[in-house]
């Protein structure tokens, strides 16, 4: 387990790197961002100037404070992925939300300790936040300050309010069903916030997330800390914890409606 | 035609109702907001008293400011609707992303003159920002400025983001019909924006909105004026003016684009 002091220290270049990502993106953002289709199996993906440069940035600053921790990137692939301290890096999740000019992209940084996530951020600085969390607490840095980030109980799924970026898209047609069948069974579903979305939970504003197998480490890693220091569950559709390679997730700030999606979602687990 | 010197007094009215409404809505956001379920036709159908107190307030000030105008609201309905100047409100249009905590709620209000809308604003007060326009130019007051709005041109669908609240929810089974197609001509669609994806097209980082009858008047009015000062183009799903009791819409950059929308939009035209 990592110490109050050393979580104190990362949690401090946590900011930092959050800010120096920041910089980096902003200039992009409703402007030209030098846009490519990295194309693949879901057809059209889009990566930025924004994106690359973002994580060539944290990348920078990591191997200079950290040399001996591994990295895990979007977009540059992975350096030690078996070392004992790994960094897992999403500079924008939700480069479309970026491209389409909304709020609602986030970089997203984690980091793994012997192999388990134990810290991370969802930054988003064209509004000014950053929701960051370890197993000792989760708080979000706004304009106005900090604030302790706690979910809400909601132990009926029948009241959650659930969230998925765009089932249409990215869920395959068993999944479609998995999660037509729970969000027949919430109260309200919102669509296309990514990983925003983990911080609502964490905030105490949506009660469920549900995301597919499309999700890769980098996608959903940060939920993980987030959760534990916001009193949230994370597992994949099975009711686990999640692999290191990502795939079907789904968290929740109330076990008992995580519990309740449960029951739709296992029979569609891969 | 109103004259320059009356836009500008206008102008700066939206500015100060914009202002007074934030100042009602945002203690509201992210905490207790004592939440109604207006119920009816749609199901669940969200209600705030941050919605209602931020109509209260810009009624007030109407109210002291042109006690001749009319008044068309979501949440306290119609006073002079006939009146030569008639303000449309919605408080919070998105209320459902308003209750889940995300940032793509907005407050509209426009104002026709003689049936017309000729001025209009969507506010983002959390994020810090107002989108407004009129005939002479639209522009956007962010934490940094003042900015011109203006649309990008797209002459081909294909190449198009397009946007639309939740085809799911709020669109009758053949005006999914209607929607799939066009999402399927598109490059990108992006989900859950309600109102926000006007500014957007206003910005040039989406090309076209497509949403449904379900829409009211003051759900949709605002892009009129909006998309006069910014170079785009407003109509219903048979390419007509729209009309003053809400209804289908279609909105696009390019007016290229959105006549090609309009080839699938057309045969589902209510």
């Amino acid at each position: 387990m990592l110490s109050s002091d050393q979580l104190t220290a990362l949690d401090s270049l946590l900011v930092d790197l959050n800010h120096a990502s920041a910089e980096v993106i902003l200039p992009y953002f409703r402007k030209e961002h030098g846009l490519e289709d990295k194309g693949g199996a879901m057809g059209f993906d889009p990566v930025t100037l924004a994106d690359k440069g973002a994580e060539a940035e944290i990348r920078r600053i990591l191997a200079q404070r950290f040399p001996e921790h591994g990295v895990i990137g979007e977009e540059y692939g992975e350096d030690r992925p078996d070392a004992e301290f790994v960094w897992v890096l999403d500079p924008i999740d939700g480069t479309r939300a970026f491209i389409a000019g909304l709020p609602v992209w986030t970089t997203l940084i984690s980091l793994r300790y012997q192999g388990r996530p134990v810290l991370g951020s969802i930054g988003q600085p064209y509004v000014g936040e950053i929701f960051m969390g370890h197993a000792q607490g989760s708080r979000v840095l706004t304009r106005q300050g900090s604030q302790v980030l706690k979910v809400r109980p909601c132990a009926d799924l029948g009241q959650a309010i659930i969230a998925s970026t765009d089932p249409t898209a990215y869920f395959d047609p068993r999944e479609q069903i998995a999660w037509n069948k729970v969000r027949a069974a919430s109260k309200l579903a919102r669509l296309g916030c990514d990983a925003y979305a983990y911080a609502m939970v964490a905030a105490g504003t949506i009660d469920l997330v549900v995301e597919s197998q499309a999700c890769k480490a980098w996608d959903i890693e940060v939920a993980v800390p987030l959760m534990a220091g916001a009193g949230g569950v994370v597992t994949n559709w099975s009711g686990e914890e999640i692999g290191s390679q990502g795939g079907q997730i789904v968290m929740a700030g109330d076990r008992a409606c995580l519990d309740q999606a449960l029951v739709s979602l296992r029979d569609y687990a891969v």
